[in-house]
């Protein structure tokens, strides 16, 4: 029976191995595991930390019995992989062991999918592999830091980064009662959105925690309660540390075996998800994907592309056909009572990547003016001199998250501005202003300054009667 | 100085007056508007009537005195158009007359943009001409429904017609303290939905009224405080029956003037908005728009589409260049607790417009399966049989009202249920699952026996692992 082997046991990984069981119900399937968890919600982690899910056992998709007794998918947990050898077919797997034992045994696969993500980037500072210092990206550690935030003994808590995860234990840790210091080494948060809407979010989190940019963390001393932070030449006595500092690529294994990739260490893939060796595939954080608005592959690691391109891997290891056709970087962030979204090029990633781009603000309302709660929604749109739009940016209490979708759609269909303006989107008082916040800006880019054949055009003051 | 007279002083004829003052600074600007107010929001008016908006002044756009001091229109309230002569550039004017009145005033005009509207159909029902009986189309009738509201009159009350307004009625007089029943002619509510749809929808309305489907009001006896309302057998006693059967064009100026039409009445315009009449624009919901779904001409009377339709009419008219793209009919309202939203065609629409069509629902959750609060979406597509979209309909108590905008948009962009798989939409656990309840509907839609080259295709399953 022809065997293939996932190395990884996350999204992308228990994504491929479904798929793969689904589409050849003789393979052989197994997945190798290093922590002790599968298929958990990753993204999860820090409303488990806070609080809001209750349970770790909550963030499963699935137990584990559901792999291995109703899907027939061999799932070994606490099983690390060291090598991978192309040549002969075989990965070297240590069960039960830590990373870095010696020995294992050698597996044979007749295909390989690795999905083996990303790891937190560990700055190199002084203190910084403490007990009291964590990452929160495997459920493992969180279950370890969950007890300790259950037991009181965290009252006040740095976080190092202001990225996506940094901003989101942030949130947790001040959810669960801690006092939160952030620590950004750059002068603004988010590096993911740029200036004007980091702005928003910056303010948000004021309200809510200390905020200390441009600041780089020195040292750590202490190893139990009672730690001793060193940054920008103030120490702070603080009961944790939770290192945010973004994440990269691991595939240290990948990249020992041959495989191709790009400089930042993410794996090239093709649509069918497959590697340049020989019966590999890679799926999900550790893998470069088509962006389909920079016109070649980008690192670009997020949920829902995990889960799609490990469809697709094990969808074409187990013989069937299928493609995944690109990544446009869609992100949503939750930043305390703040909803912010970003898709596309930021101005700052236009401009990185060589386009001449310009960039087109406007702050509208979430509803009609006369509906009660109606709140500030920015947005901002990047968009290249031939009105192509490239990007955009939302932010706001309300209606930012999900709204970003309209701008992902519209990059997914080579929109220009104008087209944008053209959009026919949904109207009630409760929703949306008549004229929406995306068309405000979508009117304001396209502008009176450049003719606008399909739409109206003009200023882009709201019209002289919402309804 | 040549002189622009506008028909309506509507989100349509407000918006057209603004953008020719905008576009030619010269313009004698004349806005004649049969009621009391002018540049209101119409669809604000269920929220007046329940309190949610505290006054009636609070719908302005802007004052009046905004548009006559500010803006050089001269907005004359209470003036009404009894006739249009294309031949001489002229219309017949009755300032502070009522409707029906002899004599008038003869008003050249060099452009003319009818903004006029639409209109309540009243059913040929005994008493329905009743003190007590009203249509919530205008803020004049709206004012003295209000006060009859606040003085505690209506203990309970009747909505004859489940669309779009008469549940927007029946949430504001429910909310206003009013015991509400609501009578349909058909056999379900919201025609402008599927019944998987509409059949949440009624659900919601039976939690907080009494639905009577498939029910003919017949009569209504007496005409003022404790009326009978006769319907279905049975005799009500009510204190108030707000009409809401729909609308219908209000071209009767026009058609007499000899504007081509289609034959529910609504008038043909080009994509300047100009009429069949010389020198005769229309805008708003008196006219038919392109759709861009049926790909001609349709009657969907919707407020984004009379603001845009406006700014065209108006720009054009005084001299500029402007066109309206179309509509793919996308409307949204809240039913309570209910968000429903829809938009290009209905399975039932493309069926009448003799399309092959089919529909696929799913049922999915608004937020990750872990995060509290999630709500059930549901989520209709219809698409032709070579896989293209052609509508979508959503119902859910969070997260449906906007997400149809993802489908208005790739209606526009004219793509199939695959394309749609493969969108990069936005995801954090609050806001939605890993795979957005779009994209689930898209996946079965595209579903595993069709072959899917850009995207997964296969079972529509969840994913393995969400984030």
């Amino acid at each position: 029976m022809a065997r293939l082997v996932v190395i990884g046991g996350g999204a992308a990984g228990m994504s491929a191995a479904s798929a793969a069981r689904r589409h050849a119900p003789g393979l052989d399937v197994v997945v190798c595991e290093a922590g002790g968890f599968a298929a958990y919600g990753m993204c999860g982690i820090p409303y488990y930390l806070s609080g809001v899910v209750p349970g770790a056992a909550d963030l499963l998709a699935y137990p584990p019995s559901e792999f291995r007794d109703r899907r027939g998918i061999d799932l070994r947990l606490h099983t690390w992989v060291s090598a991978i050898d192309p040549a002969a077919h075989q990965v070297r797997v240590h069960q039960g062991q830590a990373p870095g034992a010696e020995g294992g045994d050698l597996l044979g696969y007749d295909v390989l999918i690795a999905a083996t993500g990303a790891v937190p980037v560990r700055p190199p500072v002084p203190g910084l592999d403490g007990p009291r210092v964590h990452a929160i990206r495997s459920l493992d550690e969180a279950v370890g830091l969950r007890e300790l935030l259950d037991s009181g003994a965290v009252r006040h808590a740095i976080v190092l980064g202001a990225g996506y995860v940094g901003l989101e234990a942030a949130e947790a840790l001040a959810t669960a009662g801690a006092e939160v210091e952030i620590i950004e080494a750059l002068p603004r948060v988010l590096g993911t959105v740029d200036e004007p809407i980091a702005r928003v979010v910056q303010a948000e989190l004021e309200r809510h925690t200390t905020v200390r940019l441009g600041t780089r963390l020195d040292e750590v001393r202490g190893s139990g309660p009672g730690l001793t932070a060193v940054a920008g030449g103030t120490e702070t006595r603080t009961d944790l540390v939770v290192v945010a500092a973004g994440v990269r690529p691991a595939t240290g294994l990948l990249i020992r075996a041959g495989a191709g990739h790009l400089p930042d260490q993410s794996v090239r893939v093709d649509a069918s998800m497959r590697t340049s060796l020989p019966d590999v595939f890679a799926a999900g954080d550790c893998a470069a994907l088509h962006h389909l608005v920079l016109g070649g592959p980008a690192w670009v690691p997020l949920g829902p592309a995990a889960n799609k391109t490990g469809r697709v891997a094990g969808t074409v290891a187990a013989g069937g056909s299928a493609s995944f056709g690109g990544v446009v970087g869609t992100a949503a962030v939750k930043v305390f009572g703040l909803e912010v979204a970003r898709t596309g090029l930021t101005l700052a990633e236009a401009q990185a990547a060589g386009l001449a781009a310009a960039a087109t603000d406007v702050v509208a309302r979430s509803r009609a003016k006369y509906y009660p709660g109606a709140q500030p929604l920015h947005v901002r749109l990047v968009h290249a001199p031939d009105g192509r739009l490239l990007g955009g940016q939302l932010a706001g209490r309300e209606g930012a998250a999900k709204r970003i979708d309209v701008l992902a759609t519209a990059l997914q269909a080579r929109f220009t501005v104008a087209d944008l303006a053209g959009l026919d989107l949904s109207y009630a008082p409760p929703f949306a202003p008549v004229y929406d916040p995306v068309l405000t800006a979508a009117i304001k880019a396209a502008g009176p300054a450049r003719p606008v054949p399909s739409s109206a055009g003009g200023t882009h003051e709201p019209a002289a009667a919402p309804r």
